[in-house]
């Protein structure tokens, strides 16, 4: 409620053309929907523009049961993310129309039609795409053109070199990695737009479960990356669809 | 070289348009200029729109002064930064022309005239301020309208949900915190825009000289959030700056 | 035994009152209850107003069992935390007359009925409640009235604000939160009360299992909060317990 | 404001006896004064009990002097903790009437004469007396009744137990230590009240400027112990005294 | 072979006394069995007053069937440390004369009959007795007479104090310690005698697997105290039956 | 594409006697196969001599017999590494001519018969004789004499002074260890050639998985040692026989 | 006081031979001397066989000064550590009878004459000789023969083995080192007594202070070894002193 | 000494051609030179090929004056490395034969002449410089063909690419990097030789000092590339200088 609108409430208060109840509902209105073991924030969706998102890990069936139930009716579109292909087995038996994402680990209401810009997925290497994949699914839920180039890690840098003309074209750029994680700051380099640096923890010994690749993302030398947490897929298509449709 | 201008480029040769040694030069080129302890990356300006940032940290006046008198003569605008202001001194001396900005420690040719969209910056805390005015000088440089909002970090919260209005109008928000690190997770929260995360090392004892901040931020809930590195206010501007202009 | 006892007690000595035995007894008596693998603090409840707290984890079933026969003979009331609903289940078998919380993983004589002040629990995510839970539990078993809102994380802080006439009638706060772990600086810069900050390793990659947690809440600006270990729901509880009762 | 005071509100405005503009300014108001690199929360007196407590540590003496000189006219009493004592000399040049306690690096406008409750300040070490006085000074200024006993660490425990009497007579104890930081954790097997544990950075080598003396007190098993941040004697002295004034 | 013996061979071998191939033999001799995936050290028992003992956590059954079978001809005596019952049931069928301790998950060929001096074990809680267990039964396997006493944190220090008479009379002291690992501290504070800190993984979050519990321990005041490995209950009674002989 | 066949293509496309198409192609040519999931990076055995090793870890079924069926086609030689026996039984069902070993965890083509210089494996364990397997097995099949001389740690160094005549011989020293990792610094100081320190996740507690270890080794004294990541047998064998083959 | 104590304590109280004052006193002694800033620890002679040593490091010259005054005074001999020369000219100045060691920075009332057993002081470095020399000058002052042997590191091992007829011959050994820190590990294999370990900050980069040299340390497989806080000197020759003259 | 010239130099005292002192001397000769805070490695000339080399970082001139005299009187090169430069200038007064390298910080009796292959420095920024010339001139002494390529990090790659052909000459490359520390993992990718990846402390923030630059090249999914210590310029050199003469 901005100045404007408060201004508007109280002058139709005093002049009576809004009861003393409304007001107080509409300055004190509770918005989000109470479970007990969950608020769901029912007014994200106009705040943000989309809806709260799920973290299915940590929760029950029997809590996610509940939260899809109530989200399910009030929101046109939502995800839930970090789900096993077990636990959502079960959950589509009750709620069939929605959609699984086996390797993204994502369940959705539906995908987006419309779709724009483009934002570019690269990996480093195999074992990175379902983060990727997490990432991919999230960014076209929400109405994004996506392309996605798996495996151009630094080790062979030539593969990556070779999609340069795409990558060059992407408005924005997630870009995946984990061992030492080196591939968003060489791309940091090649490209003008915006680079999401998303680490994963694929690796082994002093990768440190994704330390090492948050390290060396975070010290990019390239002033046009940003880094998000290790595994947190969806958070980078997030963030990229944000910035691709571009407008407050 | 993309693969159209690269068929250009052969087509011309074959036909005898272009003699081969230009072919030569023109596929092998050396897009900086060599001054041996350092490579000015000239094409910089043409890739991604801006000329190469020079880190004052750790260089000596000596090469700070043969990399300024190159660049200053190659391209219409740079940046150098963490310049102490000793320093700076002694570079004004040999190039009056340029701006100085002591609290962001940056030297510049020139700032942008023609401002574009809104950048907030968020400061946590009023020792944070030196880190912010470096990301806010190098948005203003790179063009962009900025507007600063200094200590409202969350220990005293309503201060910040005062400026919620400028909050949610800006394009892309850079939220600065040392200690706890909290700040962006918060905004992160109340705003569709991008959030850039910028953690500084200001604190004591447990914030391990900024390690907790990053690390909050990492984690934050608020999928449109996005880390750099700690005190790396130069980074927050410039990718801030990439996400306000939005074109590639 | 302080200063007057034991000048009472020689004088009794000296006088004959008191023969020499039970005066090396009092004072060199055991004040705990010895059964190898374990010493009972049966002096505890003096001591500090509740029997030792028995934690489940890392002890056998024999063990446990032991143990339990004993305190339960002795003490009016006893708690055993983090015990596995399995372990439980076997436990109940041999004492049916205790009482489980399962969400809180907790085993206890009885909840005290007579309720004093406000203990008011909060946590960030419903991830978090399990160890809510069992910050809760310890506390209405000790004696206090406990009320409980679940998932009010600042990613959508109007959840939050919207309890903020509760929040600020509690005597104590516990703010449980893992991820970046930024609720109780927010909580503690709200009310004029004090705040337990309850760190969980709710999370994933850069959470390091709740370090990042604590790290941030040992950081915060608030100056009305301080720290328990990662997941020390009991601990909590039982501090919340103590400053709610408010006398030694 | 609360429900009953909202409503008290809109039915004066219905009724006229408030001017529309007053209503939005109460609505509006801006709770902290504004000196553009800090916001003062004006309103934390009312909303703590006690106004904003400054940092000085990381602020240049121009800010300190604006920032003191405001909070002087505006509150009865106020704080600048980290302060060394040649800025503080500085800052007593102008503002004469302030008090500056040199040891805890502390400077107050008046010490509280009404003294309460009783809280005792234990240190393990000498070299801890600063951060304990840090504490103590904070203690005494916000109106309690401070005993300190200083050098009672673990190597030879009989000093800690002969003050037993007084040790458990405490309402509230700060137990300061570096090294090691076991001394909370001893001392809260000891009392039936509330320890903050204070860990400092006193020590070399394996303490790690403090994170083993906060690891240690994190993992306390006495469920009456909660930390503070290395070197926060500000914030274990507020909180202490908040526990022992007791009401909300 | 030390100056005098190696000055008898060469005068030997120049007599005649010895022939040439024993002369190189003995220079030469190999001091242990090689098995090609493990070398016997057999030497040790000469240069180290017991034979090697071997770690069985991460060998296959296989590897520790052909190692026991080698050194059970070689020695009169021998430990296998880390031995899970179920792999120590296997290798009894084939070795029925050995002896397993369950609870210190040690095989071990004998026990020592001559026992000396008085090593004292202490353990701070219940959780910790397999790694006290294991540290007792070396101590013993090694011929010292060693005594018990489990439970004896600082959370109740007043069991600790119960014992301070054997507590004192011990010549070594093995204290084991997980969570917060104060106790090996303040025993040193209490004895004359050496103090072997024994840190345990036994705890949950911020005890970081251990890591807490050694930081402690390394920054012990008292100046009795050295630490070994986390869990390392072997080295532990090793080193203790070292000092405990007392001679080189 | 050196200057020389760079000048020489462009010459000849000016002539006239290679086609534009052509001349694009060997400009643009995809130097890699694409599976989608996975870039086979054809040109490595042209640029390293070797073909690109696949990572067997983290990859599933379905891709690595994907991935196996193309690079079998293409190359006459190749590695799978970390590679679980039962996952290996799976593909060998399909490509019987491959061999596996078991020891090692890793899937070849065919062990390279021309041996070259001597790479010497030297173990500080029983346990660490997977890693030293992967090394060795690795180097053999890229064509290298191998030797192993296994369990010589530190704790009886005359073990490895047994071996010292053929440890001097060695071109290439491959060292080995995990817990306390000294062994590579010994070797370092008694043999001319490059060591290869090897670090592994062998121990338990302060070992830190591996993180000791490697400490350990980048802090070697001894100049001629350089460490990889903790379990990477297959790059230490994989650099030892570049360094023993010697040739660019 | 015994149990045995006690009872004649009590008995004589009885009796009449003992005042109750008296007992009361005897019961209720301070055995400390109490200069408020610190408690000097006068029965720690009487307890542990040597006065409290004073840690030079973080006391002012002021608290120096009285507690040398008070302690001086009281006792036969005592120590101050890590003090600097500037510092103890200062002190000499006031008590020109003490003697100050200036490599060691100890300052000492006396050097005990009698010298008992051997404890033997190696050093891997020279940069270590600093902490090896105050290890050496505490076991001195505390009535050892101490013998150095320095520079002696795993890098060129042969100097070690030069002097291995004293090293086996030494009852005792501190074994200093930083960097890599494995010498303690390589001298633990080699001789039958215990080996104390030494960790010491001399290095750079990645010995992370003495981090990874207590590391190595306490992974050391040979079981002879335990080891203190980095930079320790003093407490690694007070416990070499106590095992040498190995009596309680 | 070796199996045939021990069994030759037994023989010989058989046969009395050599005298009984002389064996004795032979089998125990010291192979240093013993200057009490320093031994020597005298033979390390024999052994290595190169002597001793003195690290001047922690030393005093003394010290260092002392070795040098030794070690100029009998070896014909030698290295002090980590020297700064006021220290030289007083060791070159009594030294003046001898050179120093301001930039590498490195004093040198003389630079080999006969050089050999080639060793590639290259360095990703300017900062890194100081390091990357002590390599350089490491490996120059040691004599070897060095060429350096300095600021080709991978903000800005085409920088490296255009010096791919000299790169691929290369016989081995030293690498490197500070900040995130991706340029060895890249330069890896693109030649067959070894590459030693050799991390600085340049950078700030979440570089912590170096660490994070060490993690990425440990974790480099390039095969071809070994890590050395952070800033160890000299440690790279040497090896490289060891692999470029590739013979034992």
């Amino acid at each position: 409620m901005n100045q404007r609108e408060l201004k508007k409430l109280l002058t139709d208060l005093r002049k009576g053309k809004v009861p003393l109840k409304e007001a107080i509902n509409r300055l004190k209105n509770l918005p989000y929907l109470d479970l007990g073991f969950a608020k769901l924030d029912t007014h994200r969706s106009l705040r943000q523009g989309f809806p709260e998102v799920i973290l299915g890990k940590g929760k029950t069936i029997e809590q996610l049961k509940k939260i899809i139930e109530k989200i399910d009716n009030l929101e046109k579109n939502f995800l839930v993310t970090k789900l096993s292909s077990g636990v959502a087995r079960r959950i589509l038996d009750d709620f069939p129309h929605l959609s699984y994402f086996k390797e993204a680990q994502i369940l959705a209401k539906k995908i987006s039609k419309s779709k724009k810009g483009l934002i570019l997925i690269l990996s480093a290497g195999t074992s990175d795409i379902p983060i990727a994949a997490e990432a991919a699914v999230t960014a076209e839920v929400l109405g994004n053109r996506v392309q996605k180039i798996y495996d151009v890690g630094v080790a062979g840098i030539h593969r990556l070199f070779n999609h340069l003309k795409i990558i060059r074209k992407a408005k924005v750029l997630i870009v995946v990695a984990g061992m030492e994680g080196s591939l968003p700051a060489v791309v940091g380099g090649l490209v003008r737009g915006p680079v999401i640096a998303l680490p994963t923890s694929v690796g082994y010994g002093a990768n440190l479960k994704g330390i090492a690749a948050f390290l060396t993302m975070l010290n990019s030398c390239s002033p046009n990356v940003a880094t998000v947490n290790i595994d947190n897929g969806f958070g980078a298509g997030y963030l990229a669809s944000l910035i691709n449709h571009g407008s407050v």
